[in-house]
């Protein structure tokens, strides 16, 4: 298929041609009478009487294709997550692609078609994006932007990181790290001693379908860069609240432990791209656990709860297996550089 | 005030006391009633019952700071055009930025109060983002991107490149190529030449507002990257009609005519990021003209119109200085790459 060239990103009829053969393969061009990538114009309409939730995030990931997904993919689920854990359902997307002259076509066409593959099982439309071209060696490879909007039937379906009261119990979809621990021993170059090691990078719009259904929910929250302990402290914070975390309910597999014991890391600060954090009110835990369990998150733990206790509003404190108590900070530093 | 780290990029508490201390400045956090930057959280919350337009773009001008502008002023205007051409009212922005390892923080403060200035003189909140950092040499300095949704009160409003009737006028809200002129100049090294030429880069939103008051307005473009000879094109293809330009009539400043003879390039094929050429009903044309002459744009002008002539659907003939007629192509190749 050729490589990128500098007019390729230049807007000009190259530019054209290009987009329109990467992107032919999306079905779901537009929403029900709006308008997206057929018209190609300057924008997209989206003919929508609700509330929106709208959201943005770059990937940087590297390496760009690595096992359980790529950046394409990546791009989808990081931003199709962050609508889904405000509530919302997530229903159109833009994309915006950097990438370097010079760079294999067919990669490109690779990422392309699996971020489109991922926003496509979920039914969300791409409406439209940009492509731009940076010469060869003003950037690394490919940074892809993607901005998701979804929408509310009613604004009480809005979640919020500061919505959680006492009592509620903490849930988490599934074991935690694995996305972090991939890409940190990909760039350490000792893959290979992590057989097995995945991504757990897709989409949680299943997840938070099922929470919705059971009802209940005050918060939740998809743990990336900074881990599970960066989404506790930020709940934590935003809800002025102490949450309780048992250790041992913490759902990890065994090679992410490995990975972790081998190299001095603390799991709690690797990041996952397809897990979420869910606080529930009690009452609806329990019920809750099950109903995840059925829908084929047979890993999804309670992993603690909060409480209001004075001169504790905003800590995380962990009952460690050893049954001491610890204070979880935010993370600080960088453990990995292009992590998403 | 120091450099750009990793870990400024890694998700952690120094992002988020960067993000906090940076974004500081921003007035407009939310829109009425809805979330946005106080409440930091994985998306933002739009409480409109309207139809809205959505947009995206990267941004990779390079040189950053320019006559007229910066990175941070282009990507604020760019992705506000873009709402503004689609016949609706901007309201909403994210940003997305990926900045390099060791990048000054003073220059990043800078680029974002820019950024944010020019957002707020329009009224469009600043609702959250994404800052991600690559390690130094993996990007040159930085890439900003904008997503902006707009609203639009009656589906009628929407404008769309392929509603161009036959008898329509084109309007161009004033001087052209001025962005691509002083960009290209900078990287030739010969912006010294040609004093006094500066970016065109600013929002379109009073032009597009006064077009709006005025009515039969058909179609709108901002004649970015390609020029104007690219969104005539686009104009001429997808509105499946034949387009007249006068180039007698093409408002052009003398700096730029001056720049274009030297290194023989057509003006018609510099980018400008604040201008919009409009196609409205022939009635309508002369008052158009004059209202935008009186709200400033006194450099508009009509350029040419659109015709329907059997066979030559989608083509832009222009009738030149000495009479004669020529076919405008789309540009192809890359005259100057990263000129937005």
């Amino acid at each position: 298929m050729g490589r990128i060239t500098l007019a390729h990103g230049a807007g000009g009829r190259e530019s054209e041609e290009l987009i329109k053969r990467l992107f032919k393969f999306v079905k779901l061009r537009k929403v029900p009478n709006g308008t997206g990538l057929d018209e190609f114009d300057d924008g997209a309409f989206i003919p929508l009487s609700k509330h929106i939730v709208f959201t943005i995030d770059s990937y940087t990931v590297d390496p760009i294709f690595f096992p359980g997904g790529d950046i394409g993919k990546l791009a989808a689920a990081g931003s199709i997550n962050d609508v889904c854990v405000m509530g919302a359902e997530p229903i159109a997307a833009l994309d915006s692609i950097v990438v370097e002259e010079g760079f294999p076509l067919d990669q490109l066409n690779k990422i392309i078609k699996s971020m489109i593959t991922t926003f496509e099982n979920e039914n969300v439309a791409i409406l439209g994006g940009d492509l731009k071209v940076m010469p060869k060696g003003k950037i690394d490879k490919i940074v892809i932007t993607t901005a998701v909007i979804g929408y509310l039937n009613d604004s009480k379906e809005l979640l919020l990181d500061s919505k959680i009261r006492p009592g509620d119990k903490l849930i988490v979809s599934g074991t935690i790290g694995e996305h972090g621990a991939v890409i940190t021993a990909f760039r350490m170059g000792i893959e290979a001693e992590f057989e097995g090691l995945k991504s757990d990078c897709e989409p949680v719009t299943k997840v938070m379908r099922t929470a919705k259904e059971i009802g209940g929910i005050h918060a939740a929250k998809d743990p990336t860069r900074g881990g599970l302990a960066m989404a506790l402290n930020e709940f934590a914070q935003k809800s002025n609240i102490t949450l309780y975390i048992d250790e041992e309910k913490i759902p990890i597999r065994e090679e992410v432990n490995a990975f972790c014991e081998m190299l001095g890391i603390d799991p709690l600060f690797l990041a996952c791209e397809g897990r979420v954090l869910i606080a529930v009110d009690s009452e609806r835990a329990d019920e809750l656990l099950s109903a995840l369990r059925r829908a084929g998150y047979d890993k999804a733990e309670i992993i603690g709860e909060a409480r209001r206790i004075k001169g504790r509003e905003g800590f995380v404190i962990l009952r460690t297996r050893a049954g001491g108590l610890r204070i979880v900070e935010k993370p600080t530093g960088e453990l990995t550089p292009r992590i998403c």
